[in-house]
């Protein structure tokens, strides 16, 4: 490849799905969902040698920049991005495009979320490189499409048009159009059409995004613009006060809206997105559930860390870090041991833990939602 | 009745079937399972009334001895008299009727275990009352039957024989014999034949219980006599430590067994026992499971106290003094949260707590049996 390659990770989630672990200063990605590392830490680790360090860059939201400069010491400094506020994917990418681009003007950059999980992380990194490849040479947008393993209605979809003329090598298709979370039906219709999941992982020269968010969302563009001008040439990362105050001021500006919608959906309309199949053990760990199903499990189907002790326990995610915790006869349950809270809960409920930390704020206990560092004593 | 009225409670319990609130050095009878009060506490203030603090004694096991009298400071020291080592009913009936006796030779006492539950106090006073009277006015030993509500298996059975003749205005029954723990086809046959649970809450005088002793259980009444011997008329809670070890010497040589397997069967089969039916709403308070049948329970059935959430949680039982506790669609579970132990559970299979307990102590966790009073952290 000609081109520069850059990574960059997207950590901003809040991840309200994995309270009491997860909670506004602590979130998702910074969780250790399946061993010793983080999300971050792993998502880090798999992509790395892509790009290398020194082109490897996270973007995340002001009050995480602590936590992930900590996270991640083996980054540069003017590699951690934070966005004085949290604005959805679109405005996220574009200041990272920004960054690229004052790097290296013709460089490639793949998006990939930080709080995803996969486990065949060669096939994986074959498939970003692909999408990498393809990206340096053609002015598309090209996003990995997971092969379905099911109809899940939580995911969105890729419909796939024809394959790419002339680079039938790359197994890339091109995008039809983008499908949101259908009802089963849908889904099952998707599946048979040879749909893929879409991940949210993308790879793109920052020239044709730039140009892309110019022509469908000038405001963003034009937000984006003042941000470069007070830069000039400056890393984003650096401290300077102006550039802190220009970039808040224009983020207050810039609508709150996901690269899928703002630029995906009308490139694909155009017939400027493409897609590269990929196959290697894919969640987006959306729910307590999600992490049951991609741990390491015992022969009753336990998923269990920590200082435990089961009797005729059965499919249950128990984390336990610290108390003991013994159960007794359960079937599906979620048992999530912190200092200060305790979740029990149906494993097949776990959707609605979300719900759940909304109502914690109505009902008085908002300071659960915040932080669990202080002492449960 | 002229004779003087002692109350005895026995509080021996060790109390694994609660774990993790209970422990060894926090036995049933000290755990608050229905409100402020512990059980101990409760049962004084059930019976205090009858016989007066001054002639309610408690016997307990050493290593209980401090906590108990603690939990009941309204009782003259020399009251609460303390076993060397738990021997079962039989010895500890027997040194609470030396004392009793020491006390007042002609004395009534009514005994009865301090981890009990009842809902309907005054009646239970009344039928006490009635059953002292009785052991008053006869050299039997007086038994309390409850009508039974169902047909437990876990309990066992008084099989009534003929009404007290001439004394038919007192409800009495001669007892014919007595059942334990029956199977269900036998339970509900003594359902039938208006059997009752033996609630092991009894009456009698000391000096005929200790005349049954002798006959039926010479070692026992040979150690009391010692015992006796080495008192010398001074109160048994005397911490005089010459009588201490004779006390200790004594209960190495008796045998452990209950009073019912010792005395009140063979004097049954002798005509010696009489019962008195009782309908107080009665719970010996067996199990987890038991102590969510007594409390109080919101509209979803859950019995709960603490700081806890419930989102579609039916008919649990949640013990929640410290952490927040948030149980998202459960059903029929237990959740006990402890400083240093958690215990999650299916309510129906409460019974199997107590081989939990020995599970512990097998897989090396012996220590959390032993006492919660350390921090978790």
């Amino acid at each position: 490849m000609r081109q520069k390659l850059y990574s960059v990770i997207i950590a901003g989630g809040r991840g309200t799905r994995f309270w009491p672990l997860s909670r506004s200063r602590k979130p998702k990605q910074l969780l250790k969902l399946f061993g010793p590392k983080t999300l971050l830490d792993e998502t880090a680790d798999r992509v790395l040698s892509l790009a290398g360090s020194d082109q490897t860059l996270i973007v995340t939201v002001a009050e995480q920049l602590n936590a992930v400069r900590k996270a991640l010491r083996g980054l540069p400094r003017k590699n951690v991005l934070a966005e004085p506020e949290g604005k959805n994917t679109a405005p996220c990418i574009g200041l990272a495009a920004l960054e690229v681009i004052a790097r290296d003007s013709d460089a490639v950059m793949i998006v990939l979320p930080a709080d995803h999980w996969v486990t065949d992380v060669p096939a994986f990194r074959r498939t970003l490189k692909t999408a990498a490849e393809l990206a340096a040479r053609h002015d598309h947008l090209v996003t990995i499409g997971i092969r379905p393993a099911y109809p899940e209605t939580g995911y969105g979809y890729i419909v796939k048009g024809k394959p790419l003329a002339g680079d039938g090598i790359w197994g890339a298709y091109q995008v039809k159009r983008f499908k949101e979370k259908p009802d089963a039906k849908i889904a099952r219709q998707l599946l048979r059409q040879g749909s893929l999941w879409n991940a949210g992982i993308f790879a793109w020269k920052a020239s044709t995004l730039l140009t892309l968010i110019e022509r469908y969302q000038p405001q963003i563009h034009n937000s984006l613009t003042n941000i470069a001008k007070a830069a000039a040439g400056k890393p984003l990362a650096s401290a300077a006060p102006k550039l802190g105050s220009v970039i808040a001021r224009e983020y207050k500006k810039m609508p709150s809206i996901s690269i899928d919608h703002a630029i995906l959906e009308q490139a694909a309309s155009e017939g400027r997105v493409l897609t590269v199949p990929g196959d290697f053990g894919w969640s987006d760990v959306g729910s307590w559930a999600a992490v049951h199903q991609m741990s390491a499990r015992d022969a009753n189907g336990n998923a269990a860390n920590g200082n435990w002790l089961g009797l005729d326990a059965k499919n249950c995610l128990i984390h336990a870090p610290d108390r003991l915790v013994v159960v007794l006869g359960m079937r599906d349950a979620i048992i999530v041991d912190t200092p200060d809270a305790l979740l029990v809960g149906d494993l097949k409920r776990s959707q609605e833990v979300r719900e759940l930390v909304d109502e914690l704020k109505k009902r008085g206990y908002a300071s659960y939602t915040v932080d669990s560092s202080r002492s449960g004593r």
